[in-house]
């Protein structure tokens, strides 16, 4: 007997940072030359690539993480990390110079400072006269890939160099905004396919307000004029918008958890989980819905790459809510951020100058049964 | 052909602190709520105790190190430092919770600021009732070894323990008095033989002046009141001085290092490198010299641990300097440090009420030819 021929899955490749990312709590900031006692202090494997290539593994899809570590003990830890979360290791690169890291200094009342060493996550061999960063194999791995994830803490250049060979190659390229906040170089944005902001970096990339769904709206159109087909707006307790460019936008409330630990990674989990959907060609609403409560998950445990789910909770939350039980919720939602039908959604003042969606449209959800909604526990917001 | 019986060497037992250093180089200290990126950054294995132990491991005594660390990524490096040194870890445990780690934020002007997690180094198992923190194999450990070295970066209870259980055994307890600057308990002191501070931290547990050598012996012997029989004083560039109760003090010049990179972990090296030598059974005045060899080895390399000198290294550098050579050298720090003679050593007004030495001793330095110190170089500040 034979076994049956086995799909061939095109892999998700997740290009960016790895980092070790030390938590200190303090109850202030020492000043110069001055020593201190941390209360307590946690070093955990980081870095938005790396959190999004242990996402994808972790949901089961065949994932390859390019990055670099230096050659030190963070190096083992995010190595450790990434292996046990199924990663493919075969492109993280090791270099001379410390493993990226951050100094977390949690102080009381949230405002907490924080100290960044690029180290291996910066220092990609510069690109001159055309001269690619990544060799040829790594370049193959791209041109195959079922999709790319890109965010913001690797040089801009390499993350061109990436999105071009993905484009040419018509690869999905999703663009996490998170990272730097330096201006978006145009050259990125036009060779993406899916851009994905929270709502702070939405206001900071287009200067526009993006409190209401409107402003956001407005705001992902504005983006769009930019060259990016998609818009995928997260935007923490409030859910997540889809601005599509030929097509009215998709709105996805959040799968509120019953109680919220840490929203560390929350973002870079919708992000992942969204574009191994999309690669599973589920259709954009379900796969919204599927990063929703992938995300949804993460809240619950601390950490970021500890307390990202497996596939199996992810749809096993989707059942206990499936899309018909939604229905309440999406009319709370509506309400809350005062949208009040598709057709009403626009505001012309607003957006005289810029590419507006015609409509907004909610995906259906079936009036039943089971009201049982988790709006009815306890719950604490999520920002993304 | 029988080999010959091997000696057997009394271990040197250092039990202490392990720490994973962090150092980053930033131009400033972050607000609160901000995020910096850091110029630099370096993690390195330190902690006063596995410091020493890597010391004395180093220059080949058999050393064993008593300590804790946490199930972290921090324990690795910790590990394989130490173990590479050819410390015997037998007895370093490992605890719930982070191992101990520093945040040292380099700022330029040297005013650095350090956050500090104790962490597995402060989580020893609290002392009720006379049950003892330590197993009894490592109790057995500590009564057969050839000497004991202690520092303050765990809690003094513990230390306080051990050195009963060594002093009733007969081995001399060396306390190292870096590490936390809370008062010194008298019960630690009245346990311990040889009590060795930096003039800064001899200053601060008298409340006595130390900038001159008369200051030092004065302070000195103020803390041979309170129970300890010699006082061993690192005074960095102006070498140290060994004050023992019925005997005149015994001053060693720093042997100059003709470049200072780093002088962390220099103080480590002189406390565990003066042990060594006192195990081995040589004068204290030899051993001194042994000992600023070492720390004058240690300052020529960043870094602590990886700065530390092989045996050899320190034979080397005490051959090419041998103390027959040092008169000059002595005469400039007789000169600098303000002693005419041997008898006019004394300050009868600052020294009243101590018990005061009543000579100052130089060991015998021969007159004759090589006359190239290495103090004709340039050299740097050495503080330890």
């Amino acid at each position: 007997m034979s076994s049956p021929p086995r799909i061939i899955q095109p892999p998700l490749v997740v290009v960016g940072s790895a980092n070790a990312d030390i938590y200190v709590e303090i109850d202030r900031l020492p000043k110069e030359g001055e020593t201190l006692a941390a209360n307590n202090g946690q070093t955990l494997p980081g870095g938005k690539g790396a959190n999004q290539a242990a996402c994808a593994a972790r949901l089961n899809y065949p994932t390859y993480f390019i990055g670099q570590v230096g050659k030190d003990n963070f190096a083992n830890l995010i190595r450790d990390s990434l292996q046990s979360s199924g990663v493919k290791l075969d492109y993280l690169g090791t270099v001379a110079g410390p493993t990226g890291h951050a100094i977390v200094m949690l102080q009381p009342g949230g405002n907490n400072s924080i100290i960044i060493v690029g180290g291996a996550n910066v220092s990609w061999p510069r690109l001159d006269g055309g001269i690619s960063r990544l060799n040829e194999k790594a370049q193959q791995l791209i041109r195959r890939a079922g999709a790319v994830i890109l965010q913001r803490e690797v040089p801009d250049s390499l993350n061109i160099e990436v999105a071009k060979i993905a484009k040419v190659s018509n690869v999905p390229v999703v663009l996490d905004a998170g990272g730097i906040d330096s201006p978006m170089p145009p050259e990125l944005l036009k060779n993406v396919t899916i851009f994905s902001p929270n709502e702070t970096e939405l206001a900071r990339l287009t200067g526009m307000p993006t409190d209401t769904t409107e402003e956001v709206l407005a705001a992902a159109a504005k983006v769009q004029l930019l060259g990016v087909q998609q818009v995928l707006v997260k935007l923490g307790e409030k859910g997540s918008i889809l601005v599509n460019k030929d097509e009215p936008p998709i709105v996805q409330p959040a799968i509120m958890a019953p109680y919220v630990v840490d929203t560390t990674g929350a973002g870079d989990t919708f992000t992942a989980a969204y574009t191994v959907a999309l690669i599973e060609k589920q259709p954009p609403a379900e796969a919204l819905r599927f990063a929703a409560a992938a995300a949804s998950i993460c809240v619950r445990t601390k950490g970021a790459i500890p307390s990202m789910p497996d596939r199996r909770a992810v749809s096993q939350l989707l059942e206990e809510h499936p899309a018909k039980e939604m229905k309440k919720v999406i009319a709370k939602f509506i309400e809350q951020v005062n949208i009040s039908g598709s057709d009403e959604a626009e505001s012309p003042t607003k957006r005289s100058n810029v590419n507006s969606p015609k409509k907004v449209r909610f995906h259906d959800f079936e009036d039943e049964q089971k009201e049982k909604s988790i709006l009815g526990q306890s719950v604490q917001p999520v920002s993304m």
